[in-house]
């Protein structure tokens, strides 16, 4: 397998996974509503996203760096709303 | 950087971000209740995290396996909880 057939499989699993977070960053952001999840889990989250983004650099894998990178930004928008609703 | 360093970084996240769905699935499974996120978002979940899998194996990361290994038993029983539930 190439390098970047490797690559295409760790973006496509990026895309479903991250992909998964949108529905909740949506219903926050539209309804104003908060998903049942508590805002310590979200910083939990944050802080292992932060790490796997230092270890995508590490291992110089772009779908790790990615994926992370995208579910940081998330998160960080779900946490903006969560500390605003509250 | 050693190799083992590198991998303390991933496994630390894995932990963190693979622990974040643990109170998800002790809140299925102690309340029987559902958590608000569909099933069908759930089986989007589960296979980006057998992709997720799949890459690990082939850049040989640890890390990248373990966590989703983990996090494919852990959506697996509240795919379960969630059809039994229904």
């Amino acid at each position: 397998m190439t390098e970047l057939q490797i690559e295409i499989i760790g973006l496509t699993a990026a895309c479903l996974t991250t992909g998964s977070f949108l529905p909740q960053v949506y219903k926050i952001w539209k309804y104003k509503s908060s998903d049942g999840v508590s805002l310590s889990m979200y910083f939990f989250m944050l802080t292992g996203v932060i790490l796997w983004f230092t270890y995508g650099m590490l291992i110089r894998s772009i779908s790790v760096m990615l994926a992370n990178l995208i579910a940081a930004i998330l998160q960080i928008i779900i946490i903006y709303y969560k500390l605003k609703l509250k």
